[in-house]
């Protein structure tokens, strides 16, 4: 691995462009702050999740995001619904596995998933993803819990088999589909003091992924753009609160020169 | 059309010191945005949905705010059960027509809403509106889309064919009973770039609404505070998220010598 | 009564050293906010509601808070598996009463929560605990009404009838089992300026209790943290926009000195 540069700008000023339709059914918690992000970002968050309208909203949208932080056996039905609309279209589908070693349920419905939908980009924290890739692991409900095996190696696995991008976020970030990998350096402590940076890196990288259809590299360029406004929130604010508020302003803002600057990527 | 000037000072006046209970069914996006604004405007905000006691809470209720942004086919019943406690009690029923012209199920819920409920506001933007007043439009999620055809006449006759205020918000605000005519022309870029605003103007409209019989006009004013508070928290924030912030705490201290000198309304 | 001194830093660094799950099952309104309060006192906030997965769900938590702010019949159903779940484990559930007095079914769930699981604290404002306890009051949607009798006696009334700690905030808060009795006077206005308060508080109480088996302490401790931190917020802010912000921020700092220093509690 060594240090690269990527023209994660050059994605970011696409979404600013194009101003990309991205539907979500996600989690009840982090919703507003889902749509937000997506906002700030320049780009049109649409949040809707009953199965008879779900299909059509993915006709006129750009991009899929599912998350199954406060999943129902319901609202999965309504996300595969969605999902199939997605494929046909052939926009992209993130899927972020929120919880995923925390009960059987989320383990199953993630499967169900994998199985009957194609998932372009699996995102999870390191125990989500280990679970999903077959570890017996435990997810402290929605933070991520300890695993034993090489991160990497399990993420390598779980993109071959399921054909798909995956994106570990933690410390530093691992994208990979199997072959390519891109490591994130950049972010900030304060990201795990507020709930939802999670989420927004998920509704992030599934808006990048709606504009550019190399899903590792716009994955990548997501999470640069995302942990530099991160970094630059973070600095000087009073604490979590002002962190969060900052995060938007500096997303909103975030320039050519700043993330050419500050990016901390390897490959 | 030439400026006015209206008091909407009395208006707000009013809510602070009345402290209306508003009731919302609302979108899971923005509700707690939505309660937020009416909280900070001096009102109660109550949000409840279960259709055993919609009707029971309308009791307690000075107005009813409905929006369909999340909408699911068992909610929208929950809705007409509450509209048409509200509508026996008397009490303004708001009818935010979010998303509509984005989903077949969007229009025909909101047609339902319309054709067995009395709905005494109609609020939408320029795309929503024009679906619901019959044009073929396409709305981007809950973006706003092109309108074609003269929005003015296509508010105005909404207006008249279903007996009620209709309000269009866009850069410049129209707010019309078919008969009567304004436009509010207060607001700021800035309220496109943060998911809400237009939720927020709706529980601003239906909280104004809640205290003053005139629904044109209490609907003008609320705009008219709404958008003059949004001036000036854009006013030196950093961005979007500073700039929500502020628009709490400038509707929170909003005084009658700041709205009369920044009122921008014609009729 | 006379003016104590309460460790409750001690507590405060339990939770920030444990970081305890705290599962909820909560309203919609403000369930973001909750969460977050949660995290930022240094605890891992779990929101999940599938009947299928909250017995489980609590199996990982220390702690359960239950609130029925937006509550369905559904949704109640499942706070009791979660309930039985953590009774059978032996951590605390909260119940905050949300919107009790307001309409039957609230009452009526309520009382069928207190029957069918052992609820370890139950919380309100006045009008909310009043009505709990029998009297006939009426809450104006989830803000509080007036109650004639005397609060106090209510209040221990209720915690010796149903073998529980009762919490009742308001400008002066109310913590007893019947015989042991707090009162906290922290606090500040602009608290009753924002939603969510109310909430936040029994979500802080909750996760205090989580590491202090001492509910009637814990709930006290946990009380003076977060209205101390409300203190310091309001001091200085623009207005509830700002305050909320600071809330978080000032909780995440809070230190041993400032608690020491400025508690206000009497028993």
């Amino acid at each position: 691995m060594k240090k690269i540069k990527i023209r994660a700008y050059e994605v970011l000023e696409k979404v600013r462009l194009k101003k990309p339709v991205v539907h979500h059914l996600t989690n009840w918690v982090t919703i507003e702050t889902c749509a937000n992000v997506v906002k700030v970002l320049g780009a049109s968050p649409v949040m809707a999740h009953a199965p008879e309208e779900v299909a059509e909203m993915a006709g006129i949208a750009s991009g899929l995001v599912l998350n199954i932080g406060t999943l129902t056996v319901d609202f999965i039905e309504a996300m595969k619904i969605a999902a199939k609309a997605a494929n046909k279209k052939k926009i992209p589908v993130l899927l972020d596995v929120c919880g995923a070693g925390a009960t059987h349920l989320r383990d199953r419905k993630s499967f169900e998933l994998l199985d009957e939908v194609k998932i372009d980009i699996v995102k999870g924290n390191a125990s989500e993803i280990a679970r999903i890739a077959g570890e017996e692991v435990k997810t402290r409900g929605v933070d991520a819990g300890k695993v034993k095996k090489d991160l990497l190696l399990l993420a390598k696995g779980l993109a071959l088999a399921r054909k798909c991008t995956v994106v570990v976020t933690g410390k530093e970030d691992i994208v990979t589909d199997g072959e390519r990998l891109y490591i994130v350096k950049n972010g900030h402590p304060l990201m795990t003091h507020i709930v939802g940076t999670g989420c927004m890196a998920a509704s992030v990288i599934g808006t990048f992924a709606s504009v550019n259809e190399d899903m590792v590299y716009a994955s990548t360029c997501g999470l640069v753009c995302f942990e530099i406004a991160a970094e630059l929130a973070a600095a000087g604010s009073r604490g979590p609160g002002q962190f969060k508020e900052k995060l938007y302003d500096n997303l909103y803002h975030l320039d050519k020169n700043t993330i050419d600057t500050l990016q901390k990527v390897e490959a």
